[in-house]
């Protein structure tokens, strides 16, 4: 029983996520599929990476995950599948699938270019996610091996889209605001393993604010930092919305404070 | 074959609730899951108290229920999972059950202390639907016994989060607005029950409406009150929002008026 | 292993569209669901007419859809259930199937009078999606023949809700916008098959822009003619969204000029 999952740009209004599965069905009904998301902002392929990264590690082992912010679509861009040691990854080369490729180890990767795995021979120039992404993920999950799928490429030629690293000098971190989720909660560039066991602070726009274990200490509308879910260092407030609190926004610049020891 | 359900109020955006969906299936990938809704508004536990309470009775018998809108999370807030007649529920213990409780007869509760059926024995501090509440449905669907999940509760000890209930002097019954759906359409915390088989009309802001059966009655546009398919009185607009038309909000207070005989 | 497809004008905040598939569930939790969409503007019929039409090629043979935009639920427009080659439809008669059946030939169809098919024999009178709908459409995905659902029909007598049709004069083609979708594409009147190997531009409010195999030919922002994937001619910016550059909106009229040769 095969398990593939979705991430697009493509909204939920249109049916065009849903002609993705319909795709897939046609190939194999048998198929669980799961939506990641279908609401990353249009074309917006940093945010899908990282929605992406994040979900990966929850899926089971043999988990087709494809993903789907295609401002390429028809160009030259390759269209590729990669193989990790507990899953499978299907997307245009674009950047989206390298926040997982720098968490997890590829052990081979192809270029999509057997057509016998596709829809039609003939793709449309504007919906590859129907004519190829979806056909070559349901043959994926159902058993077909990743070399069959089209020509081995290296995996250190896959296009990168790597996050500016947080930068740490002395007692201070320095990152950025890399994400921002649906409860305003702010997420950074710095790992969490850097203020594990430590006493420490954020600083954002002059102002401090102590770090929690969750989102409800301290007073209601409180701001306060903790590591979050993800691993990362989060900004959140207590049952309110820090992003509307703060007025910043994604990319804007944040400290760690560690206290001196 | 288990089915489980899942009411958040994660959004769409993010993963979050995607990752629900991968923690589910890394315990048991046969498990069919159906989303309730994720878009709650943010910590508002009334609102999901209304809607699970709402879907509950048209899921098959051993249904899982999972309703995970959790401002507490990471505090001494209590996981809890029930066990009902015709199906199971696990949340947090913050009033979100209560609706259903209130309807439907429960045979026996659980605090979620045992942490063997936990994805992992020191979860996230923020995100107890992936570490605790997913897990814990997958196992309960895939039939371990509530007993097992961890230590017996008393039902009377379950959070409540009653809603007014209406009250009637003579011909008037006085209520409010307890949801507003995505018509536009305005439900009240008055029964159905009361009204059946009698003549009567809502009154609002001090103007009156006649009731109906459906709700094509009448001119378009025109406000109609009727008994809604969730079984109370219900306002509605012909092919129109009602909200719109009327300026109304949830908590209003609207009176039904039954005809002297 | 039978496939149900849901298209409504639900949205997602409630729960009405997993109460229909919790129905379908309790006559037969081993189908698989689709949702085709949830987000059909509230009561707009041509909006569901055109999104049924473009996905139904894409689900395998004998999918069920269930499409559900029902202004008139509860009077006296008739439900109904179309079988055709490829697969089936069940939906109320109000030209919501008239795309798809304009496409795709039809086999028989029944008005769903048999109550035994339905949830309950006295229905809600405002939620059929429910209580008729949902239902019937399980057991047709279980099996159940579509003549023992009800009164056998006349094909021809399901109600159209025709496009006008595409004008072709000398070298000029005049059409309209029939849809606008997620990414602000503008999908026309016109068929693809009339500009086929042609050399052809648009013009739109006295402008012309010319044709491209697809999106992200020329620079970020051009404005671009290309026949989309439905197979229609479409509007499309490079990276970009052609509705708010262009300003037009659905009905707005555009011609394709057709290069003299």
């Amino acid at each position: 029983m095969g398990l593939v999952t979705l991430l697009t740009d493509f909204g939920l209004r249109d049916a065009y996520g849903a002609i993705v599965k319909g795709a897939i069905a046609q190939v194999n009904p048998g198929l669980q599929i799961i939506d990641l998301t279908h609401q990353i902002p249009p074309q917006d392929v940093a945010t899908a990476r990282f929605q992406l990264m994040n979900a990966y590690p929850y899926f089971p082992e043999g988990t087709v995950h494809v993903a789907i912010v295609d401002p390429g679509v028809g160009s030259r861009r390759r269209a590729i599948a990669v193989q990790l040691e507990s899953g499978f990854l299907v997307s245009p080369d674009n950047g989206l699938v390298s926040g997982v490729l720098s968490q997890n180890r590829a052990i081979a990767a192809v270029e999509l270019t057997h057509t016998r795995y596709w829809r039609v021979a003939s793709p449309s120039l504007t919906f590859h996610g129907r004519d190829i992404f979806a056909t070559v993920a349901a043959h994926l999950a159902s058993g077909v091996p990743l070399l069959d799928l089209g020509t081995a490429i290296e995996i250190e030629s896959i296009i990168s889209l790597p996050i500016a690293p947080s930068l740490r000098v002395n007692h201070t971190i320095r990152g950025s605001i890399q994400a921002i989720d649906h409860f305003g909660n702010l997420i950074t560039t710095i790992p969490g393993s850097e203020v594990e066991g430590k006493v420490w602070s954020v600083k954002i726009a002059d102002l401090m604010y102590r770090s929690s274990a969750t989102y409800s200490d301290g007073e209601v509308g409180e701001i306060l930092a903790l590591v979050g879910s993800h691993g990362w260092v989060e900004i959140a407030a207590n049952r309110d919305n820090a992003q509307m609190q703060l007025g910043v926004d994604w990319g804007s610049s944040i400290e760690v404070v560690l206290r001196e020891e």
